[in-house]
């Protein structure tokens, strides 16, 4: 390998140091830059990309269902903010403050949007009037700061994130129940259809609930180190935004009634999620449905096999372009093969074509996994098919090899030193029954900072076991225990 | 009428108040609402529907031509917008100030972004090595800030707007200049092929370029007041941001090089212009191309026709949304057909189905233009491409509306006097022979506060005569003088 060669690859380890190598991949797979200010990123097109497909997808769930979007104020007044606050406890998000506009002090100050229920209920409160004008859905996609002091880490630690919030209100318990569980659901499917991960669905414990919030449900993702990530979250927010904002309606009975409200949303941190999981030590492989460049067709050629050869690619790269199949055709003479084959794999391009002089010959095209460099030799005049079969073998393998990273990173363990032991040396998920005192968390926490990520969904599940894991009271859930990022 | 149904309606003239009528429209047809804060506006769906399907467009234009979207920080410190304040004279945007994180004092402000050069340039001088890597294109869909204290206008004045903003680099001169034209040319397909609206292009003179530009292009729209609204702009930028921001790359010869930049905006400034352009006292006009929903059938019922009429039109309702036209059925119950033609001609659904009982034995459909209000009877097994002549139909004639608007709204001028006249009088826009010298347009200014908004793209354009209307030198070039927005 030469230097130049080796500075354009991946020099960490996966296995060995994951966060100096996660960094690496998302630079040198040209995903993101450090952007100059500490906690900020630049998102490169290759990344950029990557959350449009993501976009794309979950936007069309979201518009099948009733959702529309809107475009609510990048600032918030402080009052606003205040008032969120005194309704909700725990409320009080770190955020960065607009004091002046031009070379004025502003009377009031503006938040840059932490999240936008406090400027969204209002106007709710405003547009809904009657029975008739419920469920109410609206959703934005836009950016918002959290002005939380850590470290960088693209996609899942920085100060400014995309993302998206979708607020509703609706007549009933049950039908904001139902709408949670809805948009819990849809994550679910961008996670295991799209993005090429299994996820855990559940509740997050009261003592973890956001701010206001009756229940806050989750998607899980396990991580190659043993961590979790909290993957997306649907809130049913019961009465009490609505009845702090009045958002109030008519109801059939001619009576005024409040509202139930939702909201939920997902961030670029399931780009994090992604990039961790499924990336090796060549660099970045991105699931087909969202990869950017989901082909790579590599042309191999000597000087007199040249225009037999491109003219062959050629014709293929057409074909799967009238089929949708988003491609690059690498007919650089500047580079060899070997260099772009690295190059591809770097960027994460989930299948290769090579093409030589043999295969055009014999009217064939060798297509080569990213994930585990397979090849198959398939028919030209099947190309189509062919593709669109190995892009989901290799979707197949990427989900595969998750789901079985998750199902062993799920243990049971019945007393509190075990739960430790567990997270200590294999981490993943510990699951064991609880009381659902939050003290009862806390010697795991001190121990090996792994908190209760989730409890089942259902309410009414059966515990693991009679008594508590830590105190020995009686069990009324089972714990998820995890390490998280 | 009732009196809900006036509170609901249009009540203001755009004959005789178009300012007022024009708030009137975006509110009550739901488009935007005036947020707390002075100067922002809340999109609502069916306004941020209009910008979705013009990005939708225009995305798809600027990806076929080899652009790649991005994100960049919303904020920019303020040294960055420094080091562009001191190459460009002129650029000295009032912008939002974040002064506070959370807590604490920053050691350096940041603005929230007015425009982006000052923080992508560096990172194109850090991407951009070799003339291989030329021409480098990318685009950001965001938010940006400016803080002037005007009145706030929706979409037409608002301290925040959305838009997109390209950002390009190339090795020539000549290619620069030709993306600058390409982008005008995108920019003039939205208007005139999706917005309804055409334009004239032109470039800014001198004394009214971008700062830093060196060619600053425009696309102009007449509005009915007989103002000019500057629809979006593509500057060619010459070396000025890539000498200072050491955008170089290595030729061909090995040797450095500076490279030559490009920089192009469209915003929902656009979206004011359709409205004010093609609304009328009954409210909102949507084109076609653009509009969210395309077709609002209202089926017409007796208690005993109800099932029949209903279930006629769900069958060409499933045919129009198999076809991919966006159509909403409006099956309330509690509303009669009157109460709906008008809700649905105040939100600007472009074409109405009418479907009785008499419809549905013939098996026909009555097709009504939300322009004129003129009707066709269509065949119901036709009824995919009728509904797709009849959109046509309305694009058309918004178009050809707007097309005759602006040749009336040219008028040539010979002299100072006359320019002011017919600015005065007419509006529009008023062409006549300049000399170039911003002293010129002064006394036009101070009479009747119209700006010289355009010259002829082609720098070699022989003027409209040979002496400068207002001080009789040799004139250089036509200035098309006009108010504006």
């Amino acid at each position: 390998m030469s230097e130049r060669e080796q500075e354009l690859g991946i020099t960490e380890s996966k296995e060995e140091n994951i966060g100096e190598w996660y960094a690496e991949v998302v630079q040198k797979a040209g995903l993101a830059d450090y952007a100059p200010m500490s906690g900020f990123i630049v998102t490169r097109p290759r990344g950029y990309a990557l959350w449009e497909h993501l976009q794309t997808h979950l936007d069309a769930m979201f518009k099948a269902t009733e959702v529309e979007n809107a475009y609510f104020p990048v600032l918030i007044p402080e009052s606003y903010l205040e008032r969120e606050k005194e309704i909700l406890e725990g409320f009080d998000p770190e955020v960065a403050w607009v004091t002046h506009g031009g070379e004025e002090e502003l009377e009031e100050r503006l938040a840059v949007r932490p999240t936008s229920e406090s400027i969204i209920a209002p106007f709710m409160a405003k547009w809904i009037r009657s029975h008739r004008d419920l469920p109410h859905r609206v959703n934005q996609w836009c950016s918002v700061i959290r002005w939380e002091a850590t470290e960088t880490k693209p996609f899942f630690r920085t100060k400014e994130f995309l993302w998206q919030e979708g607020h509703t209100a609706h007549a009933s318990q049950a039908g904001a129940m139902e709408e949670t569980l809805l948009r819990l659901e849809q994550y679910t499917k961008i996670y295991e259809d799209y993005l090429g991960l299994p996820v855990l669905r559940g509740r997050k414990p009261d003592h973890d609930k956001f701010p206001g919030a009756e229940t806050t449900t989750t998607v899980e993702v396990l991580m190659p180190d043993g961590r979790s990530v909290q993957g997306g979250t649907s809130h049913y927010l019961g009465q009490t935004f609505a009845e702090a904002f009045d958002i109030t309606y008519v109801d059939e009975a001619e009576e005024e009634a409040v509202a139930h409200t939702t909201s939920w949303g997902l961030s670029w941190r399931a780009l994090g999620a992604l990039i961790l999981a499924h990336s090796d030590d060549q660099g970045f492989i991105a699931p087909p449905p969202i990869a950017p460049t989901q082909v790579a067709i590599v042309p191999i050629w000597q000087e007199d096999t040249r225009d037999a050869v491109l003219g062959y690619a050629e014709s293929i790269a057409d074909d799967l372009e009238k089929a949708g199949i988003r491609l690059e055709l690498d007919d650089r003479d500047e580079r060899n093969p070997g260099f772009k084959f690295n190059e591809h794999e770097l960027n994460g391009v989930p299948l290769r074509a090579e093409i030589g002089p043999n295969e055009a010959e014999a009217g064939e095209v060798t297509l080569v996994h990213r994930t585990d460099r397979e090849s198959v030799v398939v028919d030209r005049d099947e190309i189509v098919e062919a593709v669109q079969t190995e892009l989901d073998t290799v979707y197949d393998e990427l989900y595969e090899r998750a789901a079985k990273h998750l199902e062993a990173g799920i243990n049971e363990a019945t007393d509190t030193d075990e739960v430790i032991n567990i997270i200590d040396e294999r981490g993943g998920y510990v699951t064991t029954a609880w009381c659902g005192d939050p003290d009862c968390e806390t010697p795991v926490k001190d121990a090996v900072a792994a908190d209760i990520v989730m409890v089942p969904l259902e309410a009414d599940s059966e515990p693991l076991d009679d008594t508590c894991f830590n105190c020995g009271a009686a069990a009324q859930t089972t714990a998820y225990f995890a390490k998280t990022y």
